[in-house]
């Protein structure tokens, strides 16, 4: 018997977000039910919900950075209990049983692909799954995360759901760590939380910006050095050290000016799919340095949790502006225009209140 | 005291090859005198004959698959002795101290750059270097490879100084070997190599190919199954299911639909770099299946005998056409058609005979 639940939806690509009200699934043996407490906005949230990505489905309710407090678990669900403090992610099930499942890298699921934690197929409830821009959820317990920051970070422990792990997975993945000179592109939500992951692992660490005033924020963030890619000379200083760069930005860019500051056998991993495609890189860039061009994808659930415990170890949450629920329209205006240092994240609290 | 030899040379971009007399230098302490006897006919060599890279210098003696006997060594090579039969490939000389030297990856010296072949500067003599289509030549002895094949295989050996080379290090770079599936995509003077070696290290070798017709000939070199490049259907077959791909073509092609093949965490790996770009690659390839595109560049000296010594053990060599030297020009032309199984290889005993 489902049970009422509100939140913000778009219903259409051309409409603002407004008041929803809709109904959640009674949580099964498995399921765990949770009350959230925050919602990151990450810049998918919006390209979903203006339908700038084909294929959504509306009503839209966004939002796969959540943090929550567990109010009900399933009869099977033995380690989670009312009370926890718990994370939901990108993805809220997957096929179980493939090759990628298995490895526990449940976003690369080959079987039916996962299920996104918004505009993914329900298996439950049938229709479309609706994310976390919203006072309540229900979630299997296999993709649901166990939060040990102190209760004063959680709304900034949210970007961590996504932001926070798809920068840690490559990281991890390409093994960073102390020796390594790693550089992070783009500083916005996933670039910030790369400068501090990467940090923390040990690296050298040097943020690459298009803008000259983020000079002593990315330094603040954990970067070590600071450049401004667009200046031609700083660049070139650059050439042939990287062993590994993060490049978080999506637009389309000139990759052949990262790939060029990587030594031999570096590798440059893309965590945003470009809208229009990158200008055709230089194989040249590729084969005279035998360096690689990777993508990476959020992470597994196993690893997530990971990072959330290594981000506790090392009192890295992300930097966020905090936001009421109606604001949530303003808030992806300012986001389009690069206007926040670096995630929105929602407070639910008035939506129960309400 | 420089001493004649006599070769082919392009005198210009627009010239064919003709006849062409210069001189060796004299072996100092390091050098190793060496009597040509084969000289593969690489593509390299005739884009460098025409000029259709830049920076080609006149007048231009192409050829870098080359093997010879010894005919004299300097004061300080105790290993190799006058009747040895050695191997020179596509370098003579490199800084030695760079990163990339100490680690044996002359290929991708940061110091000067590896010295080539053949229009390289010559570090000795001033110039430039002139390469194997001619009856002699001087080379220092930590760039000459020992050859210990049959003697009636030496013509065969030949193109693996270059073709062999360029196939075995991606596939032992990315650590192929049983349990592997591994695509190798053309099948010229490379990819015949290419799928041979696969085969030899004990992967699942498929070769593609553009032309159904080389589709018994793919089997005969080794591969288990063949694949009409052309055939989205075929193509379709073999998606998510490589864990490599050796690309050995360098014209520009749509890379998309071979990094489509490959599985989460695999690989595909240009050696050749395409006069006009590839078309842009889709970056979703990559982030959703966590796929990586690389390049790769000849080998390390140590590592090319490491392949000649695994191509003896394996009983491997080239697919060769053995053509007199004054068959070269025919030859550049059939090689521009494709019009060649495997590689065309210079005997050089007319030239001595002459």
């Amino acid at each position: 018997m489902p049970s009422a639940a509100s939140g913000y939806a778009a219903h259409s690509a051309q409409t603002p977000l407004a008041p929803f009200s809709f109904e959640r699934r009674d949580p099964g043996p498995r399921d765990v039910a949770i009350d959230i407490l925050f919602c990151g906005v990450c810049h998918s949230d919006l390209h979903t919900a203006r339908s700038e990505w084909d294929g959504t489905l509306f009503p839209c309710v966004p939002g796969h950075e959540i943090v929550g407090r567990v109010t009900a678990v399933g009869g099977e669900v033995a380690d989670l209990s009312p009370g926890d403090t718990v994370g939901v992610g990108c993805m809220v099930d997957s096929c179980r049983t493939c090759a990628s499942c298995r490895d526990g890298e449940e976003q690369y699921c080959e079987g039916t692909g996962f299920v996104g934690t918004y505009n993914g197929d329900d298996p439950v409830m049938g229709g479309h799954t609706l994310g976390g821009y919203s006072d309540r959820i229900v979630v299997d317990r296999d993709f649901v995360l166990r939060v040990r920051h102190d209760e004063a970070d959680l709304a900034a422990v949210a970007p961590l759901l996504c932001a926070g792990i798809t920068t840690y997975s490559p990281l991890r993945h390409w093994k960073v760590g102390p020796g390594h000179k790693v550089g992070v592109v783009g500083l916005g939500g996933l670039g910030h939380m790369g400068v501090k992951i990467a940090r923390a692992m040990g690296a050298e660490v040097v943020a690459f910006t298009t803008s000259p005033g983020k000079r002593d924020d990315a330094l603040r963030l954990g970067a070590h050095d600071v450049v401004v890619s667009k200046d031609a000379e700083q660049m070139a200083a650059q050439a042939n050290s990287f062993d590994f760069i993060l490049n978080t930005v999506a637009a389309s860019h000139d990759l052949d000016r990262f790939m060029r500051l990587l030594k031999r056998d570096g590798t440059m991993t893309l965590v945003g799919v470009p809208a229009t495609p990158h200008p055709s890189p230089a194989i040249g860039e590729l084969v005279f340095r035998r360096r690689q061009l990777a993508g990476s994808l959020i992470g597994g659930i196993a690893e997530t949790q990971e990072m959330l415990d290594f981000c506790r170890e090392y009192g890295l949450t992300a930097d966020v502006e905090v936001i009421a629920p109606d604001r949530i329209n303003e808030a992806f205006d300012r986001m389009e225009r690069g206007d926040v240092k670096y995630r929105f994240v929602i407070d639910m609290a008035p939506l129960r209140a309400g």
